[in-house]
């Protein structure tokens, strides 16, 4: 990396997730100058495996970056993280002894809202494993859904398989209708009995469920009737997700996550057509929120 | 205990659950010498477990008997476990190096339907913290349901409770009706918010969940519409299980577990009107299966 003045390393942006953490560190013009991924980092799973995950992405993110670890030190971060509504969790995380100049914690719903719209107030409906929405507008701010697999988080990944698991064990002791679903759940999972789908799902984690969600999307594209009605309803369910948040007002909406593309020819029409493409992702978003909260700082 | 000759010990019933064990002692003409209970014994859950909760419940049921732990070598024992069609867990039962004069293994849903028909064939259905259904007629066997949480076990308790919390989840973020179902889920978990519903329910055992049937019950015998719903959906299912297993025209019919009764006034009538009582609990039928089995054995 060159060494001019833009491009001295000055904020850092965290997108803490179920499955992983991405960290990327920009420059005072938000150049990109380096990009790491680690494992998990949602408090609710585990405060250590968090912490460790942040410093690993950081970690890779400068080296990436051609910087060594001390620069982390001068380092503005915002991270974005789940479960930080658990009081419990924000005091935890509040008190780490984190490596950077400066830590801004906010949701990760936040931190994407911030990134899919450069900054400005919008709402997003976030659609992969789990499905969550979060709008901001003026200060108002709504969080829908996102309770988590099998809870809640209808319309997403894991709940698509879960019903299509549902529905197939059903089909097989002959309590409901056999379609195409069925054979595809079946070579998808290289199983042929209802002992072979359980033991292939029982107890295993909502990541497990969301990989059968290609079989009900390819399956639901091509007419299958179970499918078409898991996926409908599904998608019914975002367009009211999608409807509660634009009732604020906000100025953008945008889709985020694996299911955003393959859910909207399902959704209703003018929800549909209400989508706008997302400017930045969410670790974006996080080095946006830090630069905003320090600025807030200084200020004061 | 006296010492006449009946009363001398020879069976022991094992019903190995989820949730708990329980093991009797009987005489030859099976008279109950003595009981025990102890923690859960489904192989599916853990081996060691099941090993030490079956010893366990044997302990107890010696010294409810008042007798020693040596008689244990005298005994012919029949455990009814879950588990035992998963070829793996079979074997390691079976190589078990247990403190019987002999061991013979079936399923839970076999020792429950010989107990439910004093050793007869008929069909059971068992509607507790899961459901499931079993019928026996000459030698033919069928299985239904019993997919365990969160993929199967319709109309069960768990079942209920968890259609239950997903719909108060939906209708306090706007997405459903607000019904009295809402305030009973609430005033049981003793918490007011969508975040404290998350906590007390998210990556729970089945038999949290199946805690709030109660109030599903409750509220659908009040005329709480969603209840209603939900408990006919699960009622439904259970008649459609029942008549699956009445195909086969098993002499008689019972239902088993603790929904068995509150289920009863939602069943299709001409269901409800096929039940008969079980006559015996499934450590008996455990019991009897041995006593059937050894002299089987005898006569080769």
């Amino acid at each position: 990396m060159g060494a001019s003045q833009t491009a001295l390393p000055r904020y850092i942006g965290i997108d803490g997730g179920g499955s992983k953490c991405r960290a990327s560190i920009y420059a005072e013009d938000f150049t990109l100058l380096g990009s790491g991924v680690a494992g998990r980092a949602n408090p609710l799973h585990g405060l250590e495996q968090a912490f460790k995950s942040i410093e690993q992405a950081t970690s890779l993110a400068l080296a990436d970056a051609g910087l060594t670890a001390e620069i982390s030190g001068q380092l503005i971060a915002g991270a974005g993280l789940a479960g930080l509504n658990v009081p419990s969790l924000l005091s935890a995380m509040t008190a780490w002894q984190h490596p950077f100049k400066a830590l801004y914690l906010t949701s990760d719903l936040h931190t994407a809202c911030i990134g899919a719209h450069g900054g400005q107030d919008g709402a997003v409906i976030i659609t992969g494993t789990g499905s969550c929405g979060y709008a901001r507008v003026d200060g108002q701010e709504i969080c829908l859904g996102g309770h988590g697999f099998a809870l809640g988080d209808k319309g997403s990944g894991a709940w698509l398989g879960l019903r299509a698991a549902e529905h197939v064990l059903l089909s097989m002791d002959g309590f409901a209708a056999h379609t195409e679903l069925e054979a595809c759940i079946k070579t998808q999972l290289q199983v042929q009995t209802s002992t072979g789908i359980v033991e292939m799902l029982a107890g295993k984690s909502s990541s497990v469920y969301a990989t059968l969600a290609r079989s009900v999307l390819q399956c639901a594209a091509e007419g299958d009737q179970v499918a078409m009605a898991i996926v409908r309803e599904g998608a019914a369910y975002i367009s009211d997700m999608a409807r509660a948040l634009l009732a604020i007002k906000p100025p953008r909406f945008s889709m985020i996550g694996g299911l955003a593309e393959p859910l909207r020819p399902w959704l209703a029409a003018d929800i549909a057509c209400s989508i706008s493409a997302t400017l930045a992702p969410p670790e974006y978003g996080a080095a946006l929120y830090a630069k905003q909260c320090h600025q807030n700082n200084d200020s004061n």
